[in-house]
């Protein structure tokens, strides 16, 4: 996307606010890394309590960073007082999500008025190397705050 | 899928043994419900540490338990010796993960050689009402124990 | 979904009028079967126009008419002055698509006010005999009659 | 994906007839542009037996030359003797498929052993400018020629 155009220039306040109400980002220990318009980075820390059966990351986690990196990353590209839902998305782990640390990079691929396609890719790292282990779009909808729908 | 075929009678066993495994699982508090011939159930009980930012069950979790639920229900079909991969998964998250607790419901559509495709629907229960919030499609792969590749 | 809403009771002259726009259908040789409220059906008959390397249906055309299966199911409960726009969808196809026709049966699984979500399962036909060999999960957006926008 | 291996040189001998043994394609009227090593171009010009309703390309010609873009992305990187097949697709149509043609671009994101994942991007060219209308993530399995299952 050729330079996104930026609606609210809050916009790392509202992710980081919103990052910080979500009491799962921090039950699993994801940071908030980098927020730009239309991209956001989120990472996590390996742990015995994010496990799979074979003591790897479980796709759940890797899943979970990258659908808010996905969101996030329309929400940067959203006016003031817009919250962001989930839609839909679909996830392929391709590798092993084993290492120290996992990252997903989200980004918007196309952002408009109700619907924005996001795109996250996610890393394992381990020695400080990075391999793609998954690849995400996702669909996310915009709403306005304390207007939540009970459906979409 | 009428009549599944039964490879491993232990398959029950066996899906518990892994279940117990994820340590993911247990982070979340999530519970291993009834395991059947091509259908695993799987919830989780509503805590603060399991919300996005307006309260609610987070979106990850709703589909860490149907990833899971997705897996499971496959390997009640596989032989003895096999362990499950999700390749990719799709969510649809149609209606908020509002309640006490969340539970889901995976199911073989087909089982195949190598793969299976599975499908899992997400119910939010609140004072014993089950509302459905979404819906996976996931394709899982078999593979045997101790011969993980290291990758697909 | 338990008793669908019916908000035009045109609907099945609705879904037959914008079926015989769809020059794609006619091309393919698709035929519009059952519409009922929330459930739409459409088939095709074998051609070698519609193969793919090995002599089957070709993926596209398994996907063409679950697409629109599942498109015409969600405009079967919307209102009057309603078009039906394919957000995404995903699709998995599982068995081979060969036999003398492809049925494919579309329901909504949740309509909402702007978003619907549907399911479509893909059954191939050889002497009368289904065989399931393929599912898909699509959203489906609703957008008023000639104010189509430029982007979603 | 950096250096992809080609593990058959005539890879593009292999991709070239399989894409001439595809009677959608020709059906279409589709066209095989650039085959090279993990990237493959295929192109469609407008034509009213390729509408949908309002008169735009249909979704189902967007998604087809998207599948088997990606579909021959990972055939080019196939070892001789190789066919594919489409395991699973998902695709979001974001912006009107309106123009003289479609381009659908694929390329391997990971190519495994048995399955690869490969990506599609679908512009609508008009007056010789680009739009980009869509984008695929698929899941692509190897078969050995005249050893295809009968299931996956």
């Amino acid at each position: 996307m050729n330079p996104p155009t930026v609606r609210n220039p809050d916009f790392e306040v509202v992710v980081r606010d919103s990052f910080d109400r979500q009491g799962l980002m921090a039950h699993l220990g994801a940071r908030l890394g980098r927020v730009e318009p239309g991209q956001v980075e989120i990472e996590v820390a390996f742990r015995e309590e994010l496990t799979q059966q074979q003591g790897r990351f479980h796709g759940g986690v890797t899943t979970t960073i990258a659908d808010s990196a996905c969101g996030y990353s329309a929400l940067t590209l959203m006016a003031a007082d817009s919250e962001v839902l989930t839609v839909e998305f679909k996830i392929n782990l391709f590798a092993p999500a084993q290492g120290d640390r996992l990252v997903a990079r989200g980004r918007v691929v196309r952002s408009g008025r109700t619907l924005s396609v996001c795109q996250a890719d996610v890393y394992a790292v381990a020695h400080d190397r990075e391999t793609p282990c998954a690849t995400m779009i996702a669909t996310m909808m915009r709403t306005v705050t304390s207007q939540l729908p009970a459906a979409r």
